[in-house]
């Protein structure tokens, strides 16, 4: 018999979470949540093989903890349970920031080891009904080890991460995390909602293209959760946004000004760099 | 035999709409573009039926003429080739700006209907080369007829809207057209280069996800074209960054003062403008 995995929260990425981890080294997956209709919906679709409203019932016994709450949920939980859970226990989150939740995991006891972690993946929807074992497929796993992280629960990432279908790993510290993580989805978001303020947006239907389809597909946002997720990395975000608002502002005067030399190289420069730092 | 349309520059747009043409009601496409080697290729590719360098030799007997040039490119070849174009003959654009081009439409003479047309497709990349006949699949096609427009031109254009398989034929009049593309198009592409002015940008690898994939693909874009786009519709563009430009720094000074609830609200403000205007 394998690992016993629980998961705290089942939501769309613990949802998700657990439907991705189906067949994993023939572990056992007991899912914990305070609503009865998402603990029975889980069970009735196979998500997991046992449902729990208290987590107390079941951390005794968990090899590995999947904590799936918003942020400040994990850390309240992490804090409420500290002492619960089961000695040689490896307890990893999926939070989209890192810093305040590896903070937080020092009030858990030496025999459990912590490490950080954040699947890159979400949605516009959230809930159980919405989850989907296929959402990490391609994304990158990103977990923040420590100096006490073992080589042993680092491979069990490893091992999950490409189970679940991610493209990589990706090792970073909770605070590097952070400031990328501001400029690649953080800023992102607010760039999405900031658009949707314009006047402009109720007349434009038939005339949108792909870029605004894409721009504007994340503004549909869950609003408690991004609401946790860029307070607790103000710092990092509001310094993005500010380097932003002031890219924006040299766009804008170039064309203020009329002067198309600068403007074509700022454009030069700009697209230069895109294609210099091309994604596939 | 059907109509001869000739398509005035064999670029990515150009190079795809005669590709998407064929077939269209037993017409004769000809291609007029000042490189050989796009000639030959478009030739060698079945693009075309028939490939000139000089529009002059052709203009005489076309009965439809896209012109597919830059803007500034279309004006120019309108203005120079205004008393070649054949009586009765109808003739389009592409561009994505159009108060500019329906303006310098008033240079040809009353014997040719000239109605400014912008179907909203692209790519990263430029040339016949990549041109695909699948380019407009899906894409709104804008026109701009004005009060001279005959249904007959008007209807022509439907039918073509819907051979190349385009989801719509959407009519405005050209100054909402470039008010309204200012912020679906113009400022999408400006958010996507201005990020990439961030220094962060070199070391996000591995900490990518679909927004950030999504809203910096249109970064990579073609200079010169862009530089004119943005020039010719400054007044517009200008507005909506501004207007942007408010919205983001409201947003990150409801960050620096902490005040939590007030950002909650604004995210469900912005996010639920986003679900109002749901695009399918």
């Amino acid at each position: 018999m394998g690992k016993t995995i629980v998961i705290i929260g089942l939501g769309l990425i613990g949802g998700s979470m657990a439907m991705a981890l189906r067949g994993f080294e023939d572990s056992r997956l007991v899912g914990v949540d305070t609503d009865p209709e998402t603990l029975r919906f889980a069970v009735e679709r196979g998500a997991v093989d046992e449902a729990a409203e208290n987590a107390e019932t079941v951390l005794g016994r968990a090899d590995l903890v999947f904590l799936c709450l918003r942020p400040e949920g994990i850390i309240r939980f992490m804090e409420k349970y500290a002492g619960q859970f089961r000695s040689g226990a490896v307890v990893t989150d999926v939070a989209g920031i890192k810093g305040a939740i590896v903070a937080a995991a020092r009030c858990l006891p030496d025999t459990v080891e912590f490490i950080g972690g954040h699947p890159m993946a979400g949605r516009e929807t959230s809930g159980i009904q919405n989850a989907d074992g296929r959402l990490f497929r391609g994304a990158h796993y990103i977990v923040t080890p420590s100096e006490k992280t073992t080589p042993s629960a680092l491979a069990l990432m490893e091992r999950i991460a490409r189970h679940i279908g991610c493209r990589d790993l990706v090792q970073t510290k909770p605070e590097e995390h952070d400031e990328i993580i501001a400029y690649t989805s953080q800023v992102m978001h607010v760039m999405a909602v900031a658009i949707c303020d314009d006047p402009v947006l109720f007349r434009c239907r038939g005339f949108e293209g792909g870029s605004f389809r894409d721009c504007t597909r994340v503004a549909a946002l869950d609003v408690p959760l991004w609401t946790e997720l860029f307070s607790l990395n103000a710092g990092a975000l509001t310094g993005v946004l500010s380097r932003l608002e002031g890219s924006l502002k040299a766009y804008r005067e170039a064309l203020e000004t009329g002067d198309r030399e600068s403007l074509s190289e700022k454009l030069r420069y700009s697209s230069d760099r895109k294609r210099h730092m091309n994604l596939e």
